[in-house]
């Protein structure tokens, strides 16, 4: 026996080859993260050569603005794809209980990432 | 024609006239609410009375934390209800375009949550 | 025998009558405060009146920001009076001590905002 | 005229090339920023395994809460250190000047951080 969410997984699996909502964006996805890992290293050099510890956190500030945008990309992509997802379901009881469980999931990551 | 799970969803949707996702915990809401506004009315008597600037500070603090609570209960909510609401709208061109536009507004407004 | 922030504190007490860095600005911050106590009222009758949650949650991240606004003036004047204070102590190993202590606070109340 | 103290501060920034408050921890910093290049170097590399967009999440707050830490310890080393040194400077009108500028520089950085 599956839970809700193993059993959505597999579903989705199954049916949709590109399985997560971010996929059809991938591509912009990884250029975005090789961005900010250039930006993380641009900061790691900026330590290196003593340079002004205000102009680093103004580096390190716009690396935490980076990856806000591509977490909230990715929380759209997610709700629009998963949760919606899982409201197709078509049994009731295991839909209620998918829907629950991925709602509940999505939201302790936003919080995550609110804090 | 729908399937007996989705004309309940309709029926329940015509029913509960306060139709919003959180409206189930609304006096929950209220009691936290008017304990921030408490809190909030607590930081203004420490400045009046010339208090610790870090102490207040820590209030201040204390107040976002609260308010991150909320504003994360207000987004599972609204996910769970309004977005996956969206998902049971019988007419698929409709709803997908329904869908998008709740998916696109709850992220703005986690977006807003963020900054 | 006193630790180094009883001292500094006693001292300010002491000496300046208006002893925070706030003070000087008392009525623009309980202004600010009574209108963010008022937003949070408002947010409540938001929910009392069953308003829309994305409404809601917009006035909630209008709140998170003027409460990032008075924090960041207070971080500023706690900088500008308290910890700068503290680098006017004419004890050298006291003022060295002082500092530490009063740098380590406003950064573990920065950080304490951060989350 | 100086006191012994303030004679001492101007040697040491004198001797001290690499100047800022940072500069003692450099190892530290650097390691960190490598350890959270590779963190977002996993990130990309999850994305393009297609992991569950939750996990990416969850590694996209462990990398915010790991940048608030090196910013967090940036703040400590500058105030403690620029801030502190602008307090030292022996012209108490330029002395003044240069506090208030320092403050506001670090605030302002502070702010973006908070954004």
């Amino acid at each position: 026996m599956d839970s809700p969410e193993e059993a959505a997984i597999r579903t989705a699996d199954a049916e949709n080859v590109p399985q997560h909502g971010y996929t059809a964006n991938k591509e912009a996805y990884l250029r975005r993260l090789k961005r900010i890992e250039g930006q993380v290293r641009g900061i790691a050099r900026m330590v290196d050569e003593d340079k002004y510890c205000i102009d680093i956190l103004t580096q390190v500030a716009a690396v935490n603005k980076a990856l806000h945008a591509v977490s909230l990309g990715l929380v759209e992509e997610h709700i629009g794809h998963c949760v919606v997802g899982a409201a197709s379901e078509p049994d009731p009881a295991l839909r209620a209980e998918t829907i629950d469980f991925k709602v509940k999931e999505a939201t302790d990551a936003i919080g995550r990432l609110l804090r």
